[in-house]
């Protein structure tokens, strides 16, 4: 294990992530919150002042595989949510650390479950850093230091695969600088079009740019306590899910699009699949709920939005999903677990894998009926290789081998088997609401500190796809 | 497809389940029930005369390949389902025929869920015919058959596999004849065993033959509405817990130890593996449940019991979950998933099912780690067979679809998001008691038809092990 060169690495990404500090602080003296020179300040100088040293020296052997890739991105995202919590602490606003570090993890993972009651209360700068972090962990830090940094081309591939979402990862171009650098491109380009289009609708710039951040990151902090309902607006909550829908779309699509192989682009199996599943459960979910609201459109409108925000898993709302006949809500449950495709911003087991996994079940039952017929699993025409057959359905046993432990530790608390479920679900699957006591408001005070760090590494685990976190307790055995 | 066999099978089979029907005439006759004449008379005669009717003539082509085994076991199990619930209708005990189907497909199925609210109104004919369906179903009715039946050997392993549980069944012996005479031998004198140990604790032989039947199918059927807790012995619930365990055990074993192959039975890590599930499982939940316990012999009494009764899939109560910490209601939920041994008459994924995925999951991350390392699944020392991951991997896929699509159904019904899964999960793993408002009675009266009926199939999903009743969806694809 190369750990000069995981150091190294992270001194990088806490580069990153110092620098955005200045953000917050300039939105502080906008609004003339005097706090932010102290609570963003002293985090600010500790993230650069550690950068600076980790990064003084360039190690001479900068080889990197995909063990240092995983325990560096795994470190990073711890590091850089211990750091992140920071802010919320000093100012006050979320006093106790445990409660402050599950509030960042949650932005950096694109959750957006939150342990406060009253958001409303909070200051602007700190709103933003929330909704920022949501920003930032979308696309992800390591993905903007490959944007910048100049790099050897072998061993970054290892980092990104570490860090983006889905069972396969390929590089658009030649070099991985250049990848990072057109899907940060296009990443930045979308979130401005949603600040311009929210704008349209009478939305004031600064929540335009939080709800913007947060629908980017598909994590799902508003400024409102009520979510998106706030606006009591379609146009609005059109705007936004239609973008946490084109934010949960694999981003080589954009690029094909923007390159014009637009075969290439509708070709693309996961992607149609995507959009089939959010027209069917959307046309399911309208029905069903056609007697509890109060007009056709009102239906369609609630079950589109909660659809698009679920699937994604933004985790916004503009209704209360526990309202919902439990038929829809099991539907909407389901879809947690899907989650959006890979390589997007969005959650869940990703599209792709589900897709697998199912064709994978098809198989199974072919070759039972006639053990002698050729089956093979196939995606956009292709036969899948068995290595990301065996990854998806290994991805599903750790995932749910994840899941039960979580179940166990968290149902130490106070809650019920349906409520730590839901905790979990919503965790592990990066969504930001649940079901029962958890459900549309998506806020989960009242844990203890336990499970509030239990918490925190089921939305590592979800955001990062398992393995960097796991790899973390298999470093001791490999460190000769 | 040979449907002429298939009908000669299932011909087989129905003289089995008609015989049975005498039984439960004479104990009519013992108890001067004057209605066993007309309720277990009139489908008496109808299924022997349809027996004979399939049996009359022995097909010429006696070719059963796996899709022949597969459909004439699910067929069977529909068949003797359908037939078996007629004398509660008859009787009018359960006047409906849905809720009559429903608790006969529970008891063949073993998972002894309820529809009655009150089982102590019932005639002791109806109640010994329903504990009896848990006996025949639990070792297997083509089981049997293969015993009485002297038989080509090459086709009836297939049946065999198809009706027994596990991921893999061996011969024990060259003849499956033969194998399935020494395992309905073993079946039977622990049975007559656990008669004789009950009788000793002073239960009735009418209720010791009933609760050692439903012990032996690990059913959970009982004559009381508080089920064992009715007996307020800790001599008859310890027995009972004993027996499930060991009738939860693969049938194997006790074959090793009959031949004095003691070495073969003590390398055999699934059964080691169970007893220290079990072990571990109770000495948690006996911590656990302390507080809410008048002494710490209540609290182990309370938890080993109940650790037996869930792991075995027997869905026995002497004591209420559901006040239970919810640490201990999730482990019990985690351990029917789990389930017992592979060929035993236990419910679940089975034992080495849950380890070839839990090490298929280990073996996983240690490639990511280290992709050079050779790392092989092993079980008894002895490494897996590749298609042996491939299908305990695609079981739990599989299992875990039907088990959204049943969610998906049965939240149509009036039940919450809890309740609804509680059902499903007790059913498809053969439990017989549940969470939430299906706690510790297991009693699912409330259910509507539909749902009853999709719980019927998930009941023999469970109890078949998927693969009979999805092939009965495939046969017209087949049949050219």
């Amino acid at each position: 294990m190369n750990y000069k060169m995981i150091l190294y690495i992270m001194g990088q990404i806490l580069k990153v992530v110092g620098g955005c500090m200045i953000l917050p602080v300039i939105v502080g003296f906008i609004y003339g919150e005097q706090h932010v020179i102290a609570s963003f300040g002293i985090p600010f100088v500790i993230t650069i002042a550690a950068a600076i040293l980790f990064t003084i020296k360039k190690p001479k052997n900068n080889s990197v595989f995909s063990m240092e890739g995983f325990v560096s991105v795994a470190l990073s995202w711890i590091t850089m949510s211990a750091i992140g919590a920071i802010p919320f602490v000093i100012s006050g606003e979320i006093p106790d650390y445990p409660s402050a570090l599950f509030e960042t993890v949650s932005g950096f993972t694109t959750t957006g479950a939150t342990i406060l009651s009253d958001v409303e209360s909070m200051s602007k700068s700190c709103l933003f850093w929330r909704a920022f972090t949501h920003w930032l962990g979308g696309m992800g830090v390591l993905m903007f230091v490959l944007a910048v940094m100049s790099s050897n081309d072998s061993r970054t591939m290892h980092m990104m695969r570490a860090e983006c979402a889905g069972p396969n990862v390929g590089r658009l171009v030649s070099k991985s600088k250049y990848t990072a650098q057109i899907l940060y491109g296009i990443y930045i380009s979308l979130t401005v079009l949603e600040i311009i289009m929210l704008m349209f609708g009478g939305v004031p710039f600064y929540e335009a740019v939080i709800h913007a951040c947060s629908s980017a990151g598909t994590g799902g902090f508003s400024v409102w306590n009520d979510s998106i309902a706030h606006y009591n607006s379609v146009y609005v909550e059109m705007v936004i899910a239609v973008f946490i829908i084109l934010f949960g779309v694999n981003f080589n699509l954009y690029y094909y699009i923007l390159i014009k192989k637009f075969s290439l682009a509708y070709k693309n199996e996961e992607v149609r699949t995507y959009f089939s599943i959010i027209l069917i459960a959307t046309a399911i979910i309208t029905l069903n709920i056609l007697g509890i609201s109060e007009s056709f459109g009102q239906a369609l409108r609630h079950a589109f939005f909660m659809v698009a925000s679920t699937i994604t898993s933004a985790g916004f709302s503009n209704t209360d999903t526990s309202q919902f006949p439990v038929f829809s809500q099991t539907l909407l449950l389901i879809l947690m677990f899907i989650g959006s495709c890979a390589g997007s911003t969005g959650g869940g087991m990703k599209v792709a894998r589900i897709m697998i996994i199912f064709k994978t079940g098809i198989k199974e039952l072919k070759y039972i009926v006639s053990p002698r017929a050729v089956a093979t699993v196939k995606m956009d025409g292709k036969p899948v290789e068995k290595a990301v057959i065996r990854g998806a359905s290994n991805y599903l046993i750790i995932f749910l081998i994840i899941f039960c432990v979580s179940l166990l530790l968290i149902s130490l608390d106070q809650f019920s088997i349906e409520e730590s479920a839901s905790a979990v679900t919503t965790c592990m699957n990066n969504i930001g609401y649940g079901v029962g006591r958890f459900s549309t408001s998506g806020n989960l005070s009242g844990l203890n500190a336990f499970s509030k760090i239990v918490l925190c590494f089921d939305m590592l685990v979800g955001r990062l796809e398992v393995y960097p976190l796991i790899m973390l307790f298999a470093i001791k055995k490999n460190s000769y």
